[in-house]
C-alpha cells in the first residue's frame, strides 16, 4: 500500500477502505509516512469530505493508537460529556455533579484549554490542593466509591490524533467536519465511558458559526459513538454571547458557586440542568423531558453541591473555598467598563469578549503559558439588557493589558435603542 | 507574514498576493517553510486553482530562485521549444535544425526523461562523443557561432521549481494546472530565449488526457510568457499513438535521420515543420502560414540536416554516425510482434506502448537509472493501417522483459474489422 494513491483517491472523492485508512493513521503516528503526505491527505480530506463510515474507522484507530480505559466494571452508567468550547462555559463544573447526584457514573477526563480561558482542569486547579492528575487506577476506583471524578488525562491518550491534531493547527485544515469529529470522539471513545453527552456551540463565541454547522459536526459525532457501541447524545447550543456571567478562571468557579446555591446566569443554569438531565437519561435509559425537573430537583435541593464537595475532598481540594468562596485571591487591579449611552445591548461579539478576557491574562496564547486564575471579566449586563448611560457592563479582573482589552471589550459591545431579537436557544439531538 | 494564513486564504478560493507567492517560494526553497505546510498549500491549489496573475508571479519567482541566461546579446531571434512529453516523439531533433536553418538562433536546454524513454538529451548521447553538458558560455557562444545548440541544463536552474516539483511527485499534486504551467515556464524562462514554442500534448499517451484540458494549460503557460514578454505560441497536438514510427533513444535518432532523407514517419515530420515553422514565425515576426513552406524546404533540400551534422560536431559528436546510421548498436534481440488477425488497427493505448518501451529497457523507471541506448520498439504498422494475419506490426528491440512487453503491447493494439475513425491533428494558439 502507499500512501500516495491514498492521497490520489482521497483528491477524487473517492471513500477510502478501512485498510487504507488504518495504514494512514498508523504511518502518520509512527513517522513512517512524512509529515507532507499526512497533510496533503489532510487538506484533501477538508475539501472531499469523509462518509460516516470512513469517520468511524479514522476515529477508531486514532483511539486504538494509545491507552484506553476500560470502565465496564463500573456499570453501563459510566457517563463522559464533552463542550466543543465557549466563552464563560464553565457548565462542568456544576452538569457533572448534578449527574452524579442522580446516579450516574460521572467519569470525565479533562483537557486543558488553549484559548480565552483555561479548560476544566485548569479552572479546578484554582481550588488549592485540587489534583487533576489521578492514575487511571486512582480515577476509576473515585467513580466506583463515590461516583464521580474529574480529571487531566494522563496516560497516551490517542497520541495519532495528537500528531495530526498538531499537523492540522499549522495547515489550516482544523475547520473540517470529518477531522473534528473523529479528533474529539477518539479521545471520548478512549476515555471509556458507556454515555456520552457532547455540547456542540455555534455563534460568535464558537468554533463553528452557524447552527446548521454545528448540527452537522454533532451529528457526526453521535453516528462515531453509536458505531462505537456508546450511547451517544448532543446539545447544540448557541454561543453569541457568554454563556456565563463570568469569564476567567476562578471567577468562573466562583460564578458556579453561586449557581449552586440559587444565583448566577440563568443560561448557565439551564445549560448545566439540560446537560445533566441528558447524560442521566442515556445512562438510565430514560426520557430526557422525564430527567430534566430532576436534574433541576438536584441541583435545588444542595445534592449536587454535596456531590461537587465530596469530588473536591476526595481529590485533595480545599472545600473551604467551595464553602467560602470570597477567599479565592482577586486580581490586582479592578476596571469598571460602563455605558457610554443608554439603550438595549444589541449585540456581543463573543470571540472579541474573549479575546479581551485572554488579554488580562485569563487564557493561554501557547501551549505551556500558565493562565492568571483570578483574570478575566465579569458581567454585570448580557445580551438584550437595558443599560443607562453609565452603568456597568462588566467588571474586568487583571493585572495586565487592561487597555487593549477595553478597547477590544468596546468594539464588542454594541449599544442601540433597539431593542435586540435575540433569546438563548439549543436543541437537544 | 505567515504561512499558515497563506493557506487558509488560498483554501478559500483568494487570490493571493505578490508578496504572499514571494514568501512561499522563497520559504519553501529555502526550508523555512516546513515542507508540510507547502505540501497543504499545493493541495488547496489543486483544489482552488490559480489566476493567471498569481501564475505568472509563482513562476517568476521559481524562475529567479536559481541561475538565468541572459541571452539579449544575442538579437530577438533566439528562440526554444517545449514538449509536455509524448511517445515516439523527436520532433526536437527535427525541429530545431530547421528552425536554426532558417536564421532562428536556436537555443534549447533540455531535461533528461523519466518515463517511457529517455529525454532529447538522452537520446544525443547515443551518438558517441556528443558532449550534452556545455557550460552556459559555451552554449551562448555556439549559439553565436553557429546558430543551433542542444544542450543539458548545466547551473543551478529554478531550485524553488525542483523542490516543489519532488514535493508534487508524492503528494497526488502533480496534475495542477497552474503548478503544471508555472514548473514549466520558469525553466523555459530561466533559459532566456525571447521566443518559445510550446508542444502540448493530449491523449492516451500524455500526461493531459484530452484536448480541452491541454488547451487549458496551453493559454495558461502562454499568458506567463507573454507576462514576462517572451513571444510564446503553442501546437496543441493529438498523442494516442506513437507521433513517429521508433519509440526508444537511438532508434528514434535514427529515424530522425530517415526524416531529414525524406523517409520516416509522416506525422512525426509534420509536427517538426509546424514545430519549426513555429519557431520562425515567432523569432521573425511572420505569419505561421508564409512560414510553413520556408521550414519544408529547409527541410527537403537538406540545409536543415546540414545544421543538425553542424551541431553534433561542435559538440564532439561523431558526425559518421549520423551519415551511416547503420553504426548504431543494435539490441541483442529482436521480436517481432505479428497481427493475429487481419483487419484495421483500431486502437493503440499510447501509455502502455510507452511502458512496453520501457520494460524493454528504453526508459528510466526512477531518477538515476540508465536507459539502454538501442533498445525499444519500431512499429511497421500504426493506427488506422490494414493488416493481414501475420504481418509484422512492429519489432522490439531489447535484451530483456520482452515477454512482459509483448503481453503489454498485446493489451495496447487492438485490431478489429471495423476502420477507425482516426486522424492525426494539432491545433495552433
Amino acid at each position: 500500500m502507499r500512501m500516495y494513491d491514498i492521497i490520489e483517491k482521497k483528491k477524487r472523492g473517492a471513500e477510502l477502505s478501512e485498510a487504507e485508512i488504518r495504514f494512514f493513521v498508523r504511518g502518520a503516528a509512527d513517522g513512517t509516512i512524512p509529515e507532507y503526505q499526512t497533510t496533503a491527505l489532510l487538506m484533501a480530506i477538508y475539501f472531499k469530505d469523509m462518509t460516516d463510515a470512513e469517520t468511524y474507522i479514522l476515529t477508531r484507530e486514532m483511539t486504538a493508537s494509545g491507552d484506553t480505559a476500560d470502565l465496564s466494571a463500573l456499570g453501563d452508567m459510566t457517563a463522559d460529556k464533552h463542550s466543543t468550547g465557549g466563552v464563560g462555559d464553565t457548565a462542568t463544573l456544576i452538569a457533572v455533579p448534578i449527574a452524579a447526584a442522580l446516579g450516574v457514573k460521572a467519569a470525565k477526563l479533562s483537557g486543558r484549554g488553549l484559548g480565552f480561558t483555561g479548560g476544566t482542569i485548569d479552572k479546578l486547579e484554582s481550588i488549592p490542593g485540587f489534583n487533576t492528575a489521578l492514575t487511571a487506577a486512582e480515577f476509576t476506583a473515585q467513580v466506583r466509591r463515590i461516583g464521580i471524578a474529574v480529571s487531566g488525562q494522563t496516560g497516551n491518550i490517542a497520541p495519532a490524533d495528537k500528531k495530526l491534531y498538531a499537523l492540522r493547527d499549522v495547515t489550516a485544515t482544523v475547520d473540517s467536519v470529518p477531522l473534528i469529529a473523529s479528533s474529539i470522539m477518539s479521545k471520548k471513545l478512549a476515555s471509556g465511558c458507556k454515555n456520552i453527552v457532547l455540547d456542540v456551540k455555534y455563534g460568535s463565541g464558537a468554533f463553528m458559526k452557524t447552527f446548521d454547522a454545528a448540527k452537522a459536526l454533532a451529528e457526526k459525532m453521535i453516528a462515531i459513538g453509536k458505531s462505537a457501541g456508546r450511547n451517544t447524545a448532543a446539545v447544540v447550543s448557541e454561543m453569541d454571547t457568554p454563556l456565563g456571567d463570568a469569564v476567567g478562571n476562578s471567577l468562573e468557579v466562583r460564578e458556579a458557586i453561586r449557581v449552586f446555591n440559587g444565583g448566577g446566569s440563568r443560561t448557565l443554569r439551564e445549560m448545566s440542568v439540560v446537560t445533566a438531565a441528558l447524560m442521566y437519561a442515556l445512562a438510565a435509559g430514560k426520557d430526557f423531558e422525564e430527567c430534566r425537573p430532576l436534574a433541576e430537583a438536584a441541583l435545588n435541593d444542595g445534592r449536587a453541591f454535596e456531590k461537587l464537595r465530596e469530588m473536591i475532598a476526595a481529590q485533595s481540594g480545599d472545600v473551604s473555598y467551595i464553602d467560602r468562596p470570597e477567599k479565592f485571591p482577586t486580581a490586582k487591579t479592578v476596571i469598571e467598563y460602563k455605558a457610554e449611552k443608554s439603550g438595549y445591548i444589541f449585540s456581543t461579539d463573543c470571540e472579541k469578549i474573549g479575546t479581551a478576557a485572554m488579554l488580562l491574562g485569563a487564557g493561554r496564547a501557547a501551549a505551556g503559558d500558565k493562565p492568571d486564575m483570578s483574570a478575566g471579566i465579569v458581567f454585570n449586563k448580557k445580551l438584550g439588557d437595558t443599560v443607562e448611560k453609565g452603568d456597568v457592563i462588566a467588571r474586568l479582573y487583571t493585572g495586565r493589558n487592561y487597555d487593549e482589552a477595553l478597547s477590544m471589550l468596546d468594539s464588542a459591545v454594541k449599544i442601540s435603542g433597539e431593542k435586540p431579537n435575540y433569546k438563548f436557544s439549543y436543541v437537544i439531538i
